[in-house]
């Protein structure tokens, strides 16, 4: 099964990396590139800094145990792996909310008025409940067992849906972005569907892309870490750090 | 756990009927009704046969072999409920497809132009495909032990997957109307906040609420029907069919 892994997982990264691009291409070659000023530019941070910190890093740290060769690293290597690649994730994430706050200020825009802007705050505080929750109860060595055990599912999916809520935060960002700035330049210019709509609507659908694979590592049981980790076991897990 | 199960059972159906509710409120008294004579109320349909199709149906068609009254069911029962309330759902779905296409055409405005439109059509393709396959796989007498054990996981994955395209379309779906509906009237009247956008960002909201506690319902082992179909099983369901 390994190495049918590795070419799931290779696809995973390959999705990463073109989703990373084309958010990057996106708002260096049609909206005018990256400033830290209030400006335009300002809002461009939003969009990349969510689709790499939300979504990309986000669903690469939600499937790290999965990786075979991790399953020969102490379990604490992998936890702490695990929580500190979500922890540059919601870093991203609180970043790339603080862009478009400080866009909004620059242009006197109020904030959180759009469906968008509803179910992404939602997605962030979600996150950044679970990595508080999620840090205490697995990585204190004070945290009880009954309480690992009451927490472990309810981390596991409640970390599906905060991908869930990623994706569909950032679907409905980009297309209000696009509707918002093609259809501000000329009344009806996203439904011509100019190179810049097509290329980002394809961005929109690599998202997507990634989001399936990222699901579909998760669901192959096969794939999980082999020695499952019971209350007691788990409790020792930073006393006595089995490999 | 019977009751638990039914007090979140008992849940995601209040969320159904809210979000069955607040979209034809939306389209009632917010967008002045529905006809289907290529009019803008034409488009109305749109939003209440795709949530009603796409999301409630499906969801409450996902989680039928988890009611533990359906348990002292035949499993053919329960295969053909399943099937039937999917069936149905694609069919809304199709309807409401039909509705924006019958509409663009009303205005002349282009089809499938925004990243909404391509991750909606996205998701019927991929529900109709699964939907077919399905009855195939599942339903055929003749099909063969080793297609059903090697559909079962892909089927019970794809259909995770619909539901997160299907919450993404309508999230996008919902926030593009708004976009298009309110700042159509006056430059910027959805980020003045209306009771109308309050109360349609609410029915995202409800919307990405009931995917959570359907996804919550599929998570949870203890929930799923106790015998499990073993492929040889799974083979006589349709000619011996056991109770």
């Amino acid at each position: 099964m390994t190495h049918i892994f590795y070419f799931f997982y290779g696809f995973c990264l390959c999705l990463s990396l073109l989703c990373a691009l084309f958010v990057v291409i996106w708002n260096l070659h049609w909206r005018g590139g990256f400033a830290w000023d209030r400006s335009l530019l300002h809002f461009n941070w939003h969009p990349v800094l969510m689709v790499s910190g939300l979504v990309i890093l986000y669903g690469n740290a939600a499937v790290v145990y999965r990786i075979p060769f991790t399953w020969k690293q102490r379990k604490l290597v992998c936890k702490l792996v695990h929580a500190g690649m979500m922890f540059v994730a919601l870093l991203l994430s609180i970043l790339g909310l603080s862009a478009v706050f400080d866009f909004h200020r620059g242009f006197n825009i109020p904030h959180m008025y759009s469906l968008h802007s509803w179910v992404g705050i939602s997605t962030v505080l979600l996150f950044a409940s679970q990595w508080i929750l999620g840090s205490i109860g697995f990585l204190l060595p004070c945290s009880p067992p009954w309480m690992r055990s009451f927490l472990k599912p309810v981390h596991i999916w409640m970390g599906r849906i905060i991908l869930v809520f990623s994706l569909a935060s950032c679907i409905s960002g980009i297309n209000e972005k696009l509707l918002l700035t093609l259809n501000g330049i000329s009344a009806a210019l996203y439904n011509a569907l100019p190179v810049e709509a097509v290329f980002v609507n394809f961005l929109g659908i690599l998202i997507m892309a990634f989001g399936m694979a990222i699901f579909g590592i998760l669901f192959v049981k096969k794939w999980q870490r082999p020695e499952d980790e019971g209350p007691e076991n788990a409790y020792l897990l930073l006393s006595e750090d089995t490999p």
